[in-house]
């Protein structure tokens, strides 16, 4: 179990992210940290605008960032397969070029839709990883591209799964979502300073579609996106790291609040089973408290990796309503590629 | 058209915005400030802990506050009506009390859902003031009590009435409201920094319940409460002042975007026609920009009367869904009350 | 009284005030908005990233925006003075370019320190405004370069002029200022949230060279700096508008705490004398709380053209201390420029 | 090196912390929580507004809370002395009850600046522990109280000890301070919002008067004051957690910048030489970057207990001026306590 990898677009939000939680990576260790050429011949200390608490590990602060294209990165060191941190508007390219050789994690939107390319997280299709036999096969690639969904999607789509045995049929979703969901610089502070931006570009829609193919069912060689209604509105709030949905869904069968609960509690899924090292024992945990979650309080929860839901109760208008939070940064970027990377690990798929 | 009036509960936040608007109203003037034990006694300067931008003005912050009850008012001045903005702890019986005598325009939920007591908004549901009489009639009063709705149930109300024209069948709306909705002291700063507060105790349960009630129809001397369901999910954001409201709704004829749009451009009521002091000329206004309505930025339109309206699109779920936005302690309180008493006073209920 | 003005910079933060400021100005009319080539050819409502409260007047922003060289300005329209808000890395040769034609009263800190430009504060050192004659001369152009100091050295001047008839020797001063000092999209909101940036670049030398030239006396063509030792230490907090600043200082004659606030109180300049359009009744209004001045609560008074001191106490190691505070942008900022040009025009400068 | 403690006033903000640092203190184990009447009989988890991020502790939850006084809490369990956190208000004659028969390490002000009672920094001035042998016997107790400063002086302090070689004698200081400084509920949010607060009741006195006897001399049974200047201008800023100081100081000798760093690299204390648990490896951490330290990102440093320095430079006025950065629970309140607690049951105190 010892994977040499390479980040690509190390030196941004999620780059970052990446970089703090490969740390002291029981299996995955950095090799190269690859960015743009602005960033390329510096030392990643240098090259790059640190944002997060800690400090840089000294070791990564020193190791020099490379061009993000494979012949750059081949030049830097041996890998043995990539995360993809790069901005949306350029990954689509990069990443197919280095599909061709390696498997590619990104967490990047560009091919999160295509047929032939898996949309995973881990607890809710990890069964979904099978499609990159069909990717490369039809591409012709020794690698593949896995993608990891949207980070508001991640954690809504992870409290829809158990709600599926009850017949889910319609979703209503209203977000309040955290600034490190907008990168760095990212949101001004002049435009959120006793603020709320009632927009994110393209959010809705990512919400909107890529649930449909995460609780898809894989069939053959093909994703049946699930037959639910989903609508979104997404809203920028002055919060750091989390971000808090007030759901609204409609059960074909009529569960009551305390089988939604038990639903909820008893998910577990690959990731729990295999013991994967970035699975939260509880991919879902239940606060009692009339007035949680909270994004600050509540956003470490299984170092970040576990979803948080609140006050469920029935709805007048769907079934029932709740609140789910989660780690934007951790559960909805960087830690869901090390735990899409983990499950491929683990299953042979690298 | 002049008439005195008396604040009871002159030195919370509601009352300070009632104090700011009546400064320089054309008809109503302010004869007696009313508070508690507390503060009687005491100059309205020395009192009351101002939290607004402006000044007190200088002849107002040396009026004595005296207690609220009906015998230290009539002792302070002859008043032709009183504003109510008592803690609802408290409102009812002292409200009562004032009834008998004088007509009370309240903003506390006390005797809101009563039979015989107005929830009034003078755009939306005008010909309720009529139950006054009846309510006179019944409790052998002089005076009445007319009571306007939460403040996040008003700026909603606003906006669902001119949709009503379309079948309006079912409301699910989540909000992300104002610290000022709270008073003062009110949210706590170490609760609020980054963070969102999910939850605030009762504001559902108001938007499900006093929304049937304000768009009910007068029928005979009862209100037939509106058949719509509706379904509220609250939270408490880091903004000022400024309620916004994610709402979709069902509306049983489909019209297009362009025909709601319409609706809500049109949509003029009583005060509008009676050209009522605080009448704002538009009761809706229609933000365009694709990131609008935003709180700091819209919550003063029409001087934080009108409530102001965006990203007006089809809903996958229902059939569509919108933001609206409201400044709450001026629209969504002080001048809400203001408006009715407004309302009144034409009408010739004073 | 009657003049047309170019603002250069127009669609940046302090571009944006001006226009809010001149909107209804009694002697000033916009003629031209000039930007950068970006800008150029828009009209000013496209051009521009409107921040402040207020709708752009709607005649402003159909103005077509142009680019900031002479030729663009003088095709747009005949004006009679400039004002530039341009960004200090560009403003040098493009103040110089105008000001061969123009008055200009620019904003930005390229030519505040030569020896032959006024850096006016109106109420501190209007006299200096004589240098123009000699810039003229020396430089050999119609038009000439008349510049604002930094927005934390106005407020902080301002407040250093009446104390120095007690024999003004040392100034420590440390700032809390505003984000909007930073511009816009300035300061990004992850830096900001639950934090203090102790840096803000350049800000210290100015308020310790500026402040010097400022409170200098012309003698002759030369101004001799004043012989005050000054050190500042600055700060960025979490707040929209006003700066906000503790400031100690040493006094060779040891006022008395009355005297030092009547010595504020009675501060009036020639603005205050000639009656200019900007000029506030009060340069510096003292606030008696002890928790006062506070930048939400005070920063708008007289228009924002007032300084407010607070907090004037005996200091233990120097004579005395106190608190001032400014709002940035208008004091500050755009404020200033009509100020300057005020006392430039009514004294035969344009 | 095994003791059992007490906590009074353990539900409050300073309390909460105590609890959260001596969860796993390999030498304090908690034995009795006590705090307030209201309190009282209740289990510490519902006694308790818990205000920080990670949860209580399930077994300390459970604990039942009883009253602050000497038979309820003897009662309750046998204890080896007590940490006080109750507010300045109470604390005085529950303190002195306490100190008959227990040491009692007390972050309230009520005795601070008694002249038998030590005013403790275990890095700065650990020999006036000694105190306490006086104050047993001129108040015929078996135990004693010792006393932490407050958060502000605190850090402060430690930045001026090795500054003291360099021949102290003035020190101006202007702090930007945490919300959690105030305790919860403590500033109102709506207080804080878009604003500063250049006020703290009683805060400046305190740094100037602790700071005077913290880096007095113990000269037999009484401290000699040190012979300084000091002044203080509090500000309380938008910040959850971390005290942020713009120091300026004059030195009789005039070290440069290198041995000013020197000194405070090379500052160690008691509690680095005798491994205290809670002593941080440098009780003085700088930051070389131009911009720190900031609250958000430094403040944790050393597990909270070290205080960062940065912006070390030649001051105009006076010698140098610098910042300073620390976390005003942790290393300016419990852990101030904890390190206290820690050097006199290491010294035979206990």
């Amino acid at each position: 179990m010892d994977w040499k990898v390479a980040i690509l677009g190390a030196t941004g939000a999620v780059g970052q992210r990446f970089v703090q939680l490969l740390r002291n990576h029981p299996w995955f260790k950095i090799e190269v940290l690859a960015a743009s050429e602005k960033s390329a011949g510096k030392p990643y200390g240098k090259a790059c605008d640190w944002i997060l608490e800690h400090e840089i590990p000294h070791e990564i602060a020193e190791m020099p960032v490379v061009n993000a294209d494979v012949k750059s990165v081949e030049k830097a060191g041996n890998v043995d397969f990539v995360f993809s941190a790069l901005p949306s508007s350029v990954a689509g390219p990069v990443e197919e070029e280095f599909a061709k050789t390696y498997p590619v994690f990104s967490k990047a939107s560009a091919h999160r839709l295509e047929e032939d390319v898996p949309l995973l997280i881990p607890e809710v299709n990890p069964e979904h990883l099978e499609l990159v036999k069909i990717q490369k096969e039809q591409r012709g690639w020794n690698g593949y591209i896995s993608t990891d969904p949207n980070c508001s999607t991640i954690q809504l789509a992870i409290t829809l799964k158990p709600l599926m045995q009850f017949g889910l049929k319609k979703v209503i979703v209203s977000t309040m979502q955290a600034l490190s969901g907008a990168g760095f610089p990212g949101v001004p502070s002049l435009s959120i300073i006793d603020n709320v931006l009632p927009y994110i570009a393209g959010e809705e829609e990512k919400i909107e579609q890529e649930t449909l193919k995460i609780l898809g069912e894989l069939n053959g060689d093909k994703i049946r996106l699930a037959n639910i209604q989903i609508s979104a509105s997404c809203n920028r709030v002055n919060v750091k790291d989390g971000h808090l949905e007030c759901v609204f869904v409609e059960l074909e069968r009529k569960p009551s609040i305390e089988e939604v609960k038990e639903a909820f509690k008893n998910f577990k899924g690959e990731p729990q089973k295999l013991k994967l090292p970035s699975a939260p024992e509880n991919p879902i945990m239940i606060k009692e408290e009339v007035d949680r979650p909270q994004p600050r309080l509540d956003r470490n929860e299984g170092k970040g990796m576990s979803i948080v839901v609140g006050r469920i109760r029935e709805d007048p208008v769907l079934t029932i309503k709740y609140l789910c939070l989660g780690h934007n940064t951790i559960r909805g970027a960087a830690g869901a590629g090390l735990l899409s990377a983990e499950l491929a690990a683990k299953k042979g798929f690298i």
